[in-house]
């Protein structure tokens, strides 16, 4: 193999917990990295606002700094590692590293979910890299699978867990048989959600990387504000154990599916049949399950977040980048958003849904909801009533596959009954 | 992105399963290949010894043939597909068609498992592709995965079930609570197993495939001949209820492992915790799961077999080397054993282990098989004895974790007493 360079430099802007990994690995496996590449890959510059984390970490003082535009301007740097995360200023840092030549590896899915299409433009331009394994799924390989390994498919849906904060507050529900409110503070207890958790809970984490994968899988871009998205908090451990009497387990699902109106996108909390492989997927774990037309069904499994794993997506990008770089070849795939496919509206989307409302317990009751829901088109494959907890019934209702938009309005017409006193939830059911 | 290729001209040889797999999606997905390569790929000609195969399939007469030689000495072709399969004469024709200078994609396990270095050797000298991604797992992502995802890990172990035949069968044995022989027979009425089922139930295909597996993920060449293999003939419904009463299902685990002393590299049934991922992997679906230093635990899952799965597989290679040909690339990634790490005895391998044996029901008879497994350091995690059934008793042992060789010494001795008629069965067990 030929070698043009005998060294790859890289720059990193960010050193918090992704950051302090990617350290971590491309010291402790310096040698192991110059046997697969052929080449020196040297962390030559590092930057962070605050200079006390580079000297936690043990960076040498000619290595750190304070500034990212050091990284970005420095002319001997080849690959700029971008951990800063959120829209500003990363994607300045990124977009002039691009155009200064630079190759950029990027964790950022907030950025390339919103952004991805002028900062594939600007890589293209300059004839460089931008890999973003790292941000989707943390160290679970399923960009590059998807852009290459399946590449002799047409993907028909894929289906994530991709949050893993989420992942565990349901799973602790559901194990534990505690509150949103108790696994929430759990998962803050153990680090795995933020003070501030609307990012997770809400399903935004979700949705940027699933209009990621949607965008890779379809080869038609998908911006996070496509996204259908709705969150865990109203999940309660009686809809979790209502599921389970049917079969079901409730994920936070993001799901994509070509569909002939166009790509439905959607993040919200799934019921899921306990034998689908998604269904086991517990704890702080992810999941990517994807059905192409040659391959069947796949799914790429581990852990979603965590500094090592998410470094390990990172470092894997930058190797690629530097095996390329090695021998001098150009760069090989870019961006693969070929076609313009239209999003569907959310409300042509056709699920089962669950639905469970507290009514007054009187005669008629069954029948006026039936009547409400027979009126907007949506037909009912079962329906459990409960005993009265604290004054009032409950009905728990599984609808056959509906429209969105006549379950929406189906809801509408039953909240107004007088027999009704709450919808108390509503989850969609997959598969 | 310049186009030094307008054409990339594929020949095929062997149009049995997988080879009818790819001509289908060749033909179905040309377009889209166009679109993801910047060149067309087509199709230019197909061998099978069995002329008719090419008619069944519909293939013009200008691409059908019945000698391989027609395909390897076209000097028009730029990659040869070999789906012979086994070791003669794939590997006359593998070589033949490298030596020529041409790219080659195979899905031949029993080649690449014990000619692999001769074989890259060979692209290395031709300075062209040779990629197997097929060769494993079918249609699922994992050599690729390893080879460029996680390149950033060091690879702790890899458990794999990589066999759809014989996971079927364990399946069934299961779920049905039949004989091996019974579920044997299914798997051969549904066409899961050949007439002559021994390649899959005495464990050799999963062999071939964790010996590439394992030489991937250490950057060591492993042999099929250098696996430890045990099928799964042994197998019993009790074994399998015996398992599951201790929380773990019976799976043909295909294992490989870096430890201090070398590779330890081993196929046969194994007990395997019941909320290990891998333990709800059912019927024909294979997985492989990797634990790397960074990454930690991840999984791959999907269709192990099958027409179109695999020609997934093989298309994705294709589509691959095409990209880098479309360019003018040399090639990136050739033979990834750096190393020559040993591979340990078999004997030298720790794990628990299970055994079931039938024993003259009388005092002291537990004393006396108890004293033989502690004069060789076997120390018992726990024991159950169950009613004697057609005469004598059973006791079932798991022990603690033991060295293969003292465990090994154990069952001689025990096999010796008088008061056992019969060692039943013996299964490792793993996590």
């Amino acid at each position: 193999m030929r070698t043009v360079k005998s060294e790859i430099r890289v720059g990193l802007i960010g050193l918090g917990t992704v950051g302090s990994g990617v350290v971590e690995i491309l010291s402790k496996h310096q040698e192991d990295f110059r046997t697969k590449t052929g080449v020196d890959v040297v962390l030559a510059k590092a930057a962070d606002r605050d200079e006390s984390r580079a000297q936690a970490l043990g960076l040498p003082a000619e290595i750190a700094c304070g500034d990212a535009s050091l990284v970005i301007d420095d002319p001997d740097i080849d690959i700029v590692i971008e951990l800063v995360g959120g829209i500003n200023p990363a994607k300045d840092f990124v977009l002039r590293a691009l155009k200064s030549g630079k190759n950029v590896v990027t964790a950022n899915k907030a950025l390339m979910a919103t952004h991805g299409k002028e900062i594939m433009e600007e890589a293209e331009a300059a004839g460089v890299d931008i890999a973003f394994e790292a941000s989707v799924g943390g160290g679970i390989p399923i960009i590059h699978p998807l852009k290459e390994s399946l590449a002799a498919n047409e993907i028909e849906k894929v289906i994530g867990i991709v949050n893993g904060t989420t992942n565990f507050i349901l799973s602790e529900m559901a194990e534990q048989g505690i509150l949103f409110e108790e696994a929430l503070a759990e998962a803050q207890r153990r680090g795995y959600a933020e003070a501030d958790p609307t990012a997770d809970v809400d399903g935004l984490d979700a949705a940027a990387k699933i209009a990621i994968l949607a965008s890779i899988a379809f080869n038609s871009r998908t911006t996070s504000d496509r996204v259908f998205t709705e969150g865990i908090r109203k999940i309660t451990p009686s809809d979790i154990a209502y599921a389970r009497d049917m079969g079901y387990a409730i994920k936070l699902l993001a799901i994509a599916a070509r569909t002939a109106e166009g790509i439905d996108v959607r993040v919200h909390p799934t019921m899921i049949p306990l034998a689908h492989p998604l269904a086991s997927v517990n704890g702080v774990y992810n999941a990517i399950y994807v059905v192409g037309d040659s391959v069947g069904d796949v799914m790429f499994y581990g852990q979603g977040a965590g500094s090592l794993p998410a470094a390990s997506a990172v470092v894997g990008d930058v190797i690629d980048v530097a095996r390329r770089l090695a021998v001098g070849n150009p760069r090989l795939i870019g961006c693969t958003c070929f076609f313009d496919i239209p999003i569907r509206d959310h409300l042509e989307t056709r699920t089962k849904h669950y639905v469970r409302m507290r009514i007054i317990d009187k005669p008629g009751v069954l029948a006026q909801i039936a009547k409400t829901f027979g009126d907007n088109e949506v037909s009912i494959e079962s329906v459990i009533q409960k005993e009265p907890s604290e004054g009032g019934a409950e009905l728990v209702f599984v609808t056959h596959v509906v429209k969105e938009k006549n379950l929406q309005k189906a809801l509408s017409g039953i909240e107004r009954l007088e027999v009704v006193n709450e919808i108390a939830n509503h989850v969609r059911v997959e598969g």
